[in-house]
């Protein structure tokens, strides 16, 4: 615990209570924050006993030997954070990888095979619009040259690549999982829900998690003047974007699914002027591929139709039409549903158990979230451990998990690489 | 006409044609390109023979003697332009009142009291986010501190006062009625909006303006995980700004008026947070004043109901309600209803007839738009002429304006001078 506030020096964001610790973070990917915590984990593993390879997405994988030649088991998670981020999520599953060696070390213990620790590079797709990017180029689901080139949110001067080159961590190593193959990949996270709180419980064994797509829809209007132009002529483009939020919340919770719009682009951006263009992300997730689906075809269907003039679940009652506008769609990310390793899971499960003392202690679970993991899932086998996060809130610089729990989380994870080390 | 577009050179926007003319504008008020127009119009002024006073708004008054001393009837508008605006709002009003003076000139008139151009400083309010700013101080209506402190929009670095002083236009003179009278102002503007399209009429003779209200609405709800965060623990500031938007266009609508969101600014702004604040302009227009006290004290009403939970219209129906949010109000700016001087919107049509050689190509019309005649009117008899707008598109690089009709414009707008400094 005091290791992982103590780097929390490197990019520490919005204080929200008047403790030392009580601030959250702000160490967007690939910034010099986060070139600081990069470089403090190097030289910490390197201490360690490590070899430290970077591979071509900047991630870094520190592997202690074992007695025998072989892929290493990983813990693994990511140091970036959000913009309004707090200090645990991804932070707390490297620094307690991180720990785990200092454990081992401490106790000379001498695995049968390599162990290590991975730093995924921008899982939080904050700074660059790809979630868990680079270990999906690992996984070969992601393309190299698509992440190289993805262009940073809003200003969209820097790249990727220019800035792994920017920060000295542009690796001569290929990403990817043949060049660096894993026996295993563990992540300890936070739940970043509300459940094992609710439920007072203390390990989460994630079995699964969530299917989610992310799109761009760009609303393109007509721009005029806001008083003169008559109701009959208008082609508000934000008028229209409200009608669609409004209607991508329906839509899902129909299924019991989220869809939320967390960035938006307003042009002109004048008082006075009727928008003649607004382009905002939807963010939806559903437990299962086809609900996606389904959620995807009826939105692309009653957009098109609210653009148009159509009138669907009332939102049009009392308004006035206006002229007809047009909806483009992108999708910037698409992952299925997960289903992580059984041997992973039952693994997570028996050192929950044995750190609680108490099967009632521990609770199977969907991740609502995204992870490096789910990536991982593809190329080796693969699990995680939840602890609790007080009020289900994360994303948020008030996130916060105490320190036994990140504790408990630590040693689950430390008995789960041990146990696949044996296994 | 050429003189029009050749001072479009000081600030050209986006092309949308391949004509040398066909481009919009972007001379944002105080700007270097704003200079720029301001420089040529004292040097124009000057060089026709007027004598130029700039005031601590830096509203610009360029006035040429007439056979005796008195307050000087002016002509005026504004130079500057929204960020993707046209070449004729505003411009065109100063532009013609330039070459009133040129015909003046030309045929050695002799006014019997002096006449002027006045050029008044962020009609727009598009940088500096009050409308009609300048023309507002000189009146009284609005404190020249309030004024003078005014952020530019986004990025918030620099106020009206610093910019004024930058480009060397924070007068000496007070911004006051008292200390450059006005015998009468005149303003020849586009109508941008489509009724004399329409109709095929060429003049209007503008009687009344709408009353507006100008405000800030700022959401506050919670930043949260938006994979994670389950619907009822939800306090998403986007979606209620959907419903609010949707419902400020259903209420205005009610009253046949208008109500639109033209900037609106979302944090923390990352795809995968849900957001925790969302603030947004609404530009409220009507005919009367009380129409809009009941638009507003309505909006109040609902929008602080919706933020608690309560579906309003349906709204709500088929969502989740989530966790209660707040909504706060600011208001930046509120103009009653306008009724423009009898006298002057008499000679108006007297001038607009004996222009145009026919009553049928003449009508009596209200503005939907804001101008500084609005304000000019509480201290001086005070009306304005319109000519026609192309598919009534203004506040858009593509508004247009014949030359003919530039002209038939300018012509209402000298005779309505001369007729006034007569009368
Ligand atoms: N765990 C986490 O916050 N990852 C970001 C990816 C996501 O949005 O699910
Ligand atoms: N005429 C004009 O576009 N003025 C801007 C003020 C307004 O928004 O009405």
């Amino acid at each position: 615990n005091d290791t992982l506030h103590d780097t929390c020096k490197f990019g520490t964001g919005q204080r929200w209570g008047s403790g030392q610790t009580e601030t959250g973070m702000c160490r967007l990917s690939l910034t010099d924050s986060d070139k600081e915590a990069r470089d403090w984990f190097v030289q910490k593993t390197k201490s360690l006993g490590c070899e430290v390879t970077v591979d071509a997405m900047g991630n870094i994988f520190a592997v202690r030997p074992g007695r025998r030649e072989a892929p290493p088991t990983f813990a693994g998670s990511h140091l970036d954070t959000q913009p309004r981020g707090g200090r645990y999520d991804g932070i707390l599953g490297v620094l307690s990888g991180v720990e785990m060696l200092q454990v081992l070390n401490d106790h000379a213990i001498q695995t049968e095979f390599p162990v290590g620790v991975v730093n995924w590079t921008n899982e939080e797709g904050a700074r660059f619009p790809i979630i868990m990017v680079a270990s999906g180029v690992w996984s070969g689901r992601i393309p190299l040259e698509r992440a190289h080139q993805l262009q940073e949110v809003g200003s969209g001067k820097v790249t990727m690549k220019s800035e792994l080159e920017r920060i000295g961590y542009l690796g001569d190593t290929p990403a990817s999982h043949e060049s660096t193959p894993m026996a295993a990949h563990f992540e300890l996270h936070i739940e970043q829900g509300p459940i094992l709180e609710a439920t007072g419980q203390k390990v989460g064994v994630v079995t699964t998690a969530q299917a989610y797509r992310w799109f761009k829809v760009e609303v393109q209007g007509q721009e005029a003047h806001t008083g003169t132009t008559p109701l009959n002529n208008r082609a508000d483009a934000m008028l229209l974007t409200s009608y669609l939020i409004a209607h991508s919340h329906r839509l899902a919770t129909t299924h019991n699914c989220v869809a939320t719009t967390g960035t938006l682009e307003i042009s002109p951006g004048s008082v006075n002027t009727i928008p003649g263009c607004v382009s905002f992300t939807l963010d939806v997730r559903a437990p299962a591929d086809e609900t996606l689906d389904k959620i995807e075809s009826d939105m692309k269907r009653d957009f098109a139709a609210l653009a148009a003039g159509e009138d669907i679940g009332g939102l049009r009652t009392g308004g006035t039409r206006g002229k007809p506008l047009t909806v483009a769609w992108q999708t910037d990310a698409n992952t299925a549903a997960t289903r992580f390793h059984p041997e992973c899971v039952d693994i997570v499960r028996a050192s929950a158990v044995s750190v609680t003392g108490s099967d009632s202690l521990v609770r199977d679970m969907t991740s609502g979230a995204g992870h490096d993991s789910v990536y991982t899932n593809l190329q080796c086998p693969t699990s995680m451990i939840f602890v609790p996060s007080k009020d289900g809130i994360s994303h948020n610089p008030v996130e916060y998990t105490s320190p036994e729990d990140c504790a408990i989380g630590a040693e689950v994870l430390l008995q789960s690489v041990i146990r696949y080390d044996r296994l």
